[in-house]
């Protein structure tokens, strides 16, 4: 395996992509490529957490995925602790800074496919809770001049192969809704908004600007989603409006929600879990239902 | 993640152990250990194959388990390619050198177990084949003066939590009366014999003493063993045969064996093979029912 994490930007070192890069061998693929899978944590734009980083990375190379994670432009560890007080927006974690990073992380792994061995037209994004809104965000995005002008390369290069979208955010109009319904909800939305979009007050055309549910066309991948309906912190119609968009639009989809769980499971199983409720073997069936799909789209050709 | 190759003896690189020691985080077990799971590819003794190697760990880190490899003493890579031809005994690859590097490796672990937050009592052997074979030796025989006077440390240091084997070879004379009978099995018999046994002249007496299946007592640690019964380089009857001492001496054990599918399928599934026939999804089930049966052993206690 080559396992090592890379600065995508020079002077700093915040955000990274971290290599888990299968070792290959005559006895396997011999110099064949394999998939590779993009892994974006979730956060609320303000943390990237390690539960869905690693963890994510060791299931999809289980399958024989290469597996990469990307720690995107976040406000940072200190305002989870500090509880929010005292954030003061800063300039580089603003949209849309964090999905271009997801292009800047494409472009990088497409250009080591020679050397990793990474099959450069089969390259996923897999994100969770603010990390799926990012990568959902990507997916809707990739062939427009916000990825293509900033990283000035030809739009095929960014297009993702398939995207995996676990307890996304897609609807940040309805995502407001919530928050002004429940207090719970609103200190995180605001903090959040602070770090992503650099203000806790925020226009309709804003929040419209980051709804990828709003901005599903033919040019989206084929997506899987999953959800758990109890989830309280982005509530499953995101997932749903997310699912309606891509029927609308024609774009292969797949959608699992499991009538139990809280919000950011993860794997679901002692393997990214600190308390026994992130352990969930209902919804641990994603991985294993999204290994079918995937396979679909993936699989590696083999002779007799 | 921790990966890195360690090279068990001073002056030797063949003899290894690869390292795949999960990460851990303040979002995670913050600084609980977790139970590991050693890994001794198989290859006849000639070769530590790559395909029962990384993705047998990745396999096992997707469980939250951490994983080691370990590449013991064996012949070399030139065997196979020249069909055996002018192969010459290595005195440093005869047995015991393969069995007393699993306890070589399990004493590192154990001495590295608070550096990577290794639950020292928790460390499963695993191994294929003739990795199985030696791991079987070293369930039955990890309390002996072959281990503990080798290393000269207390016996406790080097007992299994559990042991896996897949496609065991446990009983050597069987193996022979096996090969007397079948022409194609004579040349690797012959072969291995050679490396692990020093000669293809072996005794009876020979054969006995590593025969792990008339070594089984209370002290061998719980197994988990499968197989597939179609197996036509190690008969099945080896697993039936090393089931049939645990149960004669009462160790818990549990055993599945395949209908169909050839010897050496490692996960059967496209992330170990170079072929069709190296794919089974029956006999990839064996993933989960060793995670159900290790998670009764090992799994990691949470708060609520």
């Amino acid at each position: 395996m080559i396992h090592e994490t890379i600065y995508l930007y020079e002077g700093r070192t915040d955000v990274n992509l971290t290599t888990y890069v299968l070792s290959d061998s005559g006895e396997m693929l011999t110099g064949k490529k394999r998939p590779a899978v993009l892994i974006c944590p979730g956060g609320a734009y303000l943390a990237c957490s390690d539960r869905e980083a690693e963890p994510i990375a060791m299931a999809f190379a289980t399958m024989g995925y290469h597996a990469f994670v990307l720690r995107y432009s976040v406000y940072g560890g200190e305002a989870f602790d500090n509880h929010f007080v005292g954030m003061t927006p800063r300039e580089e974690c603003r949209y849309p800074a964090p999905m271009q990073e997801i292009g800047l992380a494409m472009f990088y792994i497409k250009e080591h496919a020679k050397e990793w061995l990474v099959d450069a037209d089969k390259v996923a994004i897999c994100g969770f809770s603010a990390g799926a809104h990012n990568c959902a965000m990507y997916a809707t995005h990739w062939h427009m001049p916000v990825i293509t002008d900033f990283l000035g390369k030809d739009k095929e290069l960014f297009r993702p192969a398939a995207c995996i979208l676990a307890y996304c955010i897609s609807d940040y109009v309805y995502m407001k809704e919530h928050a002004d319904r429940h207090i719970g909800a609103r200190e995180l939305f605001d903090a959040a908004n602070l770090s992503y979009l650099g203000s806790k007050e925020v226009s309709k055309e804003q929040l419209m600007e980051v709804s990828p549910a709003r901005f599903v066309t033919a040019e989206t991948p084929p997506t899987f989603l999953w959800a758990t309906a109890e989830d309280e912190v982005v509530p499953v119609q995101h997932s749903i409006r997310m699912a309606h968009a891509l029927a609308d639009e024609g774009v292969p989809f797949e959608l699992h929600i499991f009538e139990e769980g809280r919000h950011g499971l993860s794997l679901a199983t002692q393997a990214s879990s600190n308390c026994k409720a992130q352990i969930n073997p209902d919804a641990a069936k994603w991985v294993g239902l999204a290994e079918a799909w995937l396979h679909k789209r993936f699989s590696i050709k083999f002779e007799d």
